[in-house]
């Protein structure tokens, strides 16, 4: 990789991949260990990735395209459906003491791990915040709460790289003096 | 940087800090940078950072030392506090309907962001989520919640790197059939 700058500007939220292009089991693996290995609170990891692909991945994307939404998933070969896991016991003890969530900001570090290392291995992938939960958890089998879904494949030949339209630093930062 | 794999391996919560080296003001904007390019639900990037040095970042770390906790950051030089701010009106929309908490969670991926970028340019940094928030809120002013402070700075001279211990893969991960 150039410089991780570089990789965070040709990270996007790609919403046109290859039907016919499979992802190799080693990238989805290199995704994975990157995931793995993401900091969270007490090191609890509070998540698991439920890997679906093939007639699973369209069973996922059946879940994404409520209200016109997602309708890219039709063609997407590979989801990860993150689930939220219960803390460790230090880790549930700091949530409570301090009235904070960190599962969900865990969730939110390991998805940046898994799309940026899909990102250097030329993948495209999405974030997704939009779906039917409970047709989801019926389909994996499970309560817990679908906190997100990452869509993973190869995009589209020719999918363009687009320029970030952020938010201006100066109103997202300032400085306590 | 070598590759996304090594840089991850590279992070690090950094416990030890330099306290005589200060942070380069380029780095800290390349820092900011990488967090405000960010990917979140809606592009709302629903948060602000605090950022203080000197003075202002003795008084931060006086806020997160409760309890035995976080004794290190004595020494560190500059400190994020990242407080939550109000979604857009589309993510507002989508978190109702959804349920779904997506403001955390595009706080850990601007976290990560902020963190990975740090790692590349030398520096160390870990992300607290333990600290006295209502001091905090009064240092800065606000009645938001504080969600995560990010400690960046350079670590001491010969601060090992630590081999990563994390649940394996097969416990964080399964497979849709």
């Amino acid at each position: 990789m150039e410089s991780f700058a570089k990789l965070l500007l040709t990270r996007q939220s790609c919403r046109a991949y290859d039907p016919d292009r499979p992802v190799e089991e080693e990238k989805i693996a290199a995704c994975l260990q990157a995931a793995r290995l993401s900091p969270s609170a007490c090191n609890s990891l509070p998540w698991h990735i439920t890997l679906a692909e093939g007639d699973a991945a369209k069973q996922v994307g059946n879940c994404l395209r409520g209200m016109g939404m997602n309708k890219f998933t039709v063609d997407c070969p590979v989801f990860a459906v993150v689930t939220e896991d219960d803390y460790n016991a230090t880790a549930a003890a700091g949530s409570k003491l301090k009235d904070q969530d960190y599962r969900s900001v865990d969730i939110g570090i390991m998805a940046a791990q898994f799309t940026l290392q899909a990102t250097e291995l030329g993948l495209g992938s999405c974030i997704l915040g939009w779906f039917d939960e409970k047709q989801l958890q019926a389909l994996l089998g499970t309560r817990r709460r679908v906190r997100l879904v990452i869509a993973l494949g190869y995009p589209v030949e020719g999918d363009p790289l687009r320029p970030k339209k952020r938010k201006p630093v100066e109103e997202l930062v300032s400085r306590l003096r």
